[in-house]
């Protein structure tokens, strides 16, 4: 279990820093731009940061669940590289859209595009493993047998 | 581990498109009923959709987690099952809310009762597996003897 | 798998019985403070409630994964003594900011260093595994040798 995730977790908490840290920042913004809590709303600034952050909040789980299941019934090593892209579009999305709403377009497509990946290699995975416990057919080892 | 999760992994995958639709809908409705981002109001249709996605996004992470806690430790079929109900109900909610505040509270309750099974499945899962591995003492063993 | 993470999975579930608390407690404050869906703006006690809660959403899978990860990779026991004062920090928290907004500090920065220990544990493991797998090292061992 531990060793043939390893990868996995690597990236998991390397995500979990980048989504704290993005929460840390949106603090940081309410100082800046005097938003004091509980409001959120106020300053279009602080507000872009803070959808931004609420965006990334959104899809975390959804990232997460999709890695874990392609690396476990699909291939660790290409699921982890496809997490490093998305955490990186992430990155750009989030700097994008604290610039200016129209900026976080590239960012947020390459972080979709990571998504349908990730959950399209899951499926597949998930999909040949059941095949072959209920079904006694291992088409994975079937396509490499040609 | 990946042969007796493969239910689970399949109800995940399955909840995370369902998650990664909802969250693109918000985006065709924020098109449709013309409210720029990073606003988040201004228009009843897109708040009451915007809210039926937030709120699924807030029970998301507590539904994995007693899907697979309830899965692992008390039994993966029927917790499974469980999960595809939670995925019917949250259909229902999210549609509902949609079209009218009030039309969200059948598939609410419905998602919440889920929830709630789901919790308490772990939750004698885990007692059970805790009083077997620290006080050796195993009651799903027993029961099954009478 | 299902003996050595039954600590984690035991405070996973109790966590999330608490976010379910934390939301169920926002639908009683809606009917209190009478704001109806999909609004959450009006009264500044339900906004409050409401943010405490939302906060409490978005650092949950953070939580949830480096919880795990210093559990697999670092000390179960350890791991799962974090989790329960981070569940304590996180029910300061959010019982200081429905009353003040002042008085969320406590909890917050509790449950922070909660947050930051984890995470340093959890690297500090997957760095150790990593290591032992692809490099043929374990320093863990060789430490415990000194």
């Amino acid at each position: 279990m531990a060793g043939n995730s390893i990868l996995l977790a690597a990236v998991s908490v390397l995500s979990a820093c980048q989504q704290s840290y993005f929460a840390l920042h949106v603090g940081r913004a309410r100082l800046k731009y005097k938003v004091m809590p509980p409001a959120v709303a106020g300053s279009p600034e602080f507000e872009r940061i803070f959808r931004a952050q609420q965006n990334c909040v959104e899809f975390y789980p959804v990232f997460m669940i999709t890695l874990w299941m392609a690396g476990w019934y699909f291939n660790q090593v290409l699921a982890a590289c496809l997490g490093l892209v998305y955490i990186y579009a992430r990155h750009k999305y989030f700097w994008g859209y604290s610039e200016a709403a129209k900026k976080r377009t590239t960012g947020f497509q390459l972080s979709l595009g990571m998504l349908v990946l990730l959950t399209i290699l899951g499926a597949l995975g998930i999909a040949n493993s059941f095949l072959d416990e209920y079904l006694d057919l291992d088409i994975a080892k079937k396509l490499r047998h040609f």
